[in-house]
């Protein structure tokens, strides 16, 4: 079969390699229909945590065309659904969802190692599929079920993680994809206001669209934040940017005893944090990685009735022969390039 | 009247100051009964923080002997215990008791500045003594009032706000008064087993006493707390010391999904965090200057049932006249001393 | 002044009264420039807990036009939205606004006693207005004002106490205004689909435009929530119409683990509850009387962004000199009647 | 083998039967050690609900002698507590322990229908035991796992659903066996004081042994309760009786915005509710079946560490051959019996 290799920083191909095959009792071979690129795989592309030969994608849906032993809630031929993330599937919290606090093998992402290779390819071995795949519901455009995979769970989490309120204004940093779903999962959560800070006047015009206030970043973030809350500060803020700096921003717009929820991937281990202001004012910082499956029973609803439309964020559709470009323009922010989906047949 | 005076790093002295006078509407004059020495009073002893010639204090308790007009839940000769923080008195936040979010003058520590000096004195005035104060509880030892000026609600927040559920296993870093109380507060919440981490042997054998099973932190904390836990990690944990190294320890010893709260007065404005960990772990850190006054509608019942003996940390009781050597000692660690309670009459 | 007076089951009518003043420390008197019926007026209009004489209106807008002493957040000529009910205003859950949890003189309703005048009139006396009244934002649509003295909290409590979570299913019964705004609330907080029931078909076209699924009350509500849920029933019910037939329905049409919130004023002491049927599913049901300044930190936020637009349920206009005509239609529902607003200049 | 078979109302006997087999996949048979009567199984006792030649039995523990295919968690040999209560073990509540809200055949008591045995008996079959049961922890008494069973999960979750919070003053009305476990319970909530209302004089001493403060309720509950709160009322109040009359004195007896937590099985279709009052004063009333195994992750590690020691209530020990007189002096509350616990090999 074809699948998208990384072979080195900036260097992405797509290679003929050898077809999965069901290793594991309660494995199914997924035959893919559509695949994304995230914003974590520009990690891998920009070479850090990069292995070289990975099998990157972990955001896709597709086909059950063969299944393990022991496999019970699903049957050759069923379109599903697949988590981006999977854990030991044995253990109360995976059982529940919360697959971060496996107490086990621990959470692992498709795409990253040798060991689970990833979904931007033709064909992918699923482990445990019962725990980490859902049926896509009937009539729901692919592409909002692809969404459903990692980054739409990503902004939603960071929301909640964020102890949104009814009444809160909300600050989001960051309008990539995954910030355009905190955006809208704030919305959701009963925000009355969302601030929406990027740089890029394309993202900032898009967020305007979908009902936020846009903060450009260029000019200041926290002063612009506390000048719109009259001194006050934002309740919280959603980061889903990952640098240092931005952390500190949403650091900085919010009121006393807010909270600020990273979703942008920093791989910082010494970030340096104004613990002496977090303490005189209350504040919570809160990291997360999504535990997908656990969102699904919240999510599945919300999107199959229309409340979350997460198809509005695609703008380009390519096929997976198209996947260096695509990597590129993603990467590059090119205008009004927000969210790429590839197409594994072409 | 007799006040204590910080006139510069380790110098600590009673001086005669002029008798305070009610300066607002609403304020009252206190004459202490008892007050205490604050670890946070050691900042300013060592010279951080300190605006010498401050006169501290912020734990007392006492009677009112003057009320400006305004005082409605009040009368002349009520026993009171005092907040050790006051805030605007107005602001929605300040009316329930959430200090630390006011929206107009902000928290204040009484103590700490020229414009709001502190109880370690013969009389007080306090602001706004409707917010700021509670009636001594008939019947109730005055050392357990003491300890609802301060530093229990701070240990019991640490513990709430480390969000300790029934059944889990808690570390507390730091075994000083407020650490015993977040011990304390730890088994009140429903956790299965307190951690209890000091370097000092007679701190760890009182948490003993207490129900804690004690961590020798002067063999790595976060390797003994995996090895107690099964390799999970304690499910929440509470900082009372302050120190960079303290923190970091309870981001590495808690589990994925847990939380460290923070109560240690660390004034580091760029402490090194592993956000990178806190991520992948969904890690939440939180600061907390304890609201006094919000704490109240719980801890006075759990202190007037018994349910909790905040004076069992009350090791010495000394006359305000042996202020300097009280603070020498406090701030030594002497063996055996954990709180010093001082009489302004002597 | 004139005010409207209920004289009897059915016959309300203007009649020309003293003017009020201020009769407490902290009082003001409103001249009022909007107000409106409410469907709790009509238990007394039909005679049921009917005190003769009573001059009714807990739903007003108005200008302050004279205050007395120890007025702190209010000046003459502000204009002030007041809350339907009052409390002592001095105990902890009045200065945090859970006025129904007053520990003092208890909730009173405006307009219900002869110790409490109603606002369906030219003047009113507000008690200690600082804790029961909020200046109209600028700009803010008066008819959207009038719905946060006392609807929209209701309605909206409804729906918080119903324990919406994103992503649920959500029962509305009877979709009279307080229902509508039960709707929109449970919209608010992230429902995926709101069920609303009623037998009225312009109520029902109405909760459809609002992006309900309507269900025809006249033939079975349980029968159908059921199958709209696919055999699981509802996540939660808000009741707002207060028959015990409507309070049943609700309970048989939530799935297991459900909670049933009633806001409907059902005035039976001894309602006929399937108590065993609640147990054996883990049943909650919760009444809610509004603590109206209690939600006013979350609900002028969404009114004044527009997350909220609350004027959308006033149907009809009419002066205070047209009340006779006005309870008798709002009453007999006449079509196309949700919610009337009355001009007491008029 | 031997089991325990009811006849007929008031007829209990052992009677020799049929050795069960392993029926389904993932089943297994259990050798049982220790077993006891609850409450509950009083109902059949007395008729209500009985189907004759039915053999109960929902409490036990033993040993694993046989294993259907599937089995992952547990072995030959493995001595396991058993949950009460069986689900589906599929779907989503199941995976994560809330049995009672299984989307598919429904939560099943043992020993109730002639489709699941009960436990008074030397084998018992238990379907699915993966879901359902959990290893008897190193170490533990014996008679305190038999608690965890049942009783101790139904009283701790009556406890967790009133909503207790730390200061509270909480009421439990009725001291037997799952009374006590509420009591025990809300003190490990954090509550101040707990009030223990009953009729009988040795529960009302044992009560007090366990820090309570009694309350007789011959002489009228509520009027108690609002003395012994200065007019307020409790926090929250737990029932374990299951009478009309019960339930409406702890529905009398809390203050505005309690909450009145059931787990007393009330077999009532239409019990006579205060509404109006419920409504009025802002009340939630809660029914309660215990979903076990989603207790286990909280109560074992409670149980392991001696916080919570269930054993405590075991007032008599027997042979399984005694189970006629076992059933008779618990139905009769003979002076001193509290808990009976049979052992299957006498």
């Amino acid at each position: 079969m074809r699948a998208t290799v990384m072979t080195g920083p900036h260097e992405v191909e797509v290679a003929e390699v050898d077809d999965p095959t069901v290793q594991s009792p309660g494995a199914a071979i997924v035959e893919v229909s559509h695949t994304a690129i995230c914003g974590s795989d520009l990690h891998m592309y920009h070479g850090s945590m990069l292995l070289p030969g990975v099998r990157p994608g972990h955001e896709f849906i597709g086909r059950i065309v063969a299944a393990g032993g022991g496999v019970e809630n699903f049957a050759h031929g069923d379109d599903v659904l697949v988590s981006g993330v999977i854990g030991c599937g044995h253990c109360p919290p995976c059982l529940s969802g919360h697959l971060v606090r496996c107490e086990n093998a621990g959470i692992q992402v498709f795409g990253t190692t040798d060991a689970l290779h990833g979904g931007q390819a033709e064909l992918v071995e699923v482990p445990l599929i019962d725990r980490h795949a859902h049926l896509v519901p009937d009539g729901l455009d692919p592409e909002a079920a692809v969404m459903l995979t990692d980054i739409l769970p990503t902004g939603y989490l960071g929301a909640k993680r964020a102890d949104v309120r009814p009444g809160d204004t909300v600050l989001v940093v960051g309008l990539g994809p995954v910030g355009m779903f905190a955006l809208r999962s704030a919305q959701l959560l009963g925000a009355s206001r969302v601030l929406a800070a990027d740089t890029l006047p394309d993202r900032l015009a898009r967020a305007e669209e979908f009902g936020a206030i846009p903060v450009d970043a260029s000019s200041g973030t926290p002063a612009q934040v506390t000048e719109l809350t009259g001194g006050r500060g934002a309740d919280c803020a959603i980061e889903a940017v990952g640098s240092d700096q931005t952390i500190l921003d949403a650091v900085m717009s919010v009121r006393a005893g807010g909270t600020v929820s990273v979703v942008g991937v920093n791989q910082n281990m010494a970030m340096p944090y104004p613990m002496m202001y977090a303490l005189l004012r209350d504040i919570t910082l809160r990291g997360t990685l999504a535990s997908i499956p656990g969102t699904w029973p919240e999510l599945v609803p919300l999107v199959v009735s229309g409340r979350l439309r997460p198809e509005e964020v695609v703008t380009h559709r390519m096929g997976l022969s198209e996947v260096a470009e695509a990597y590129r323009m993603f990467d590059d922010k090119d205008e009004g390039v927000l969210k790429v989906v590839l197409d594994p047949r072409n």
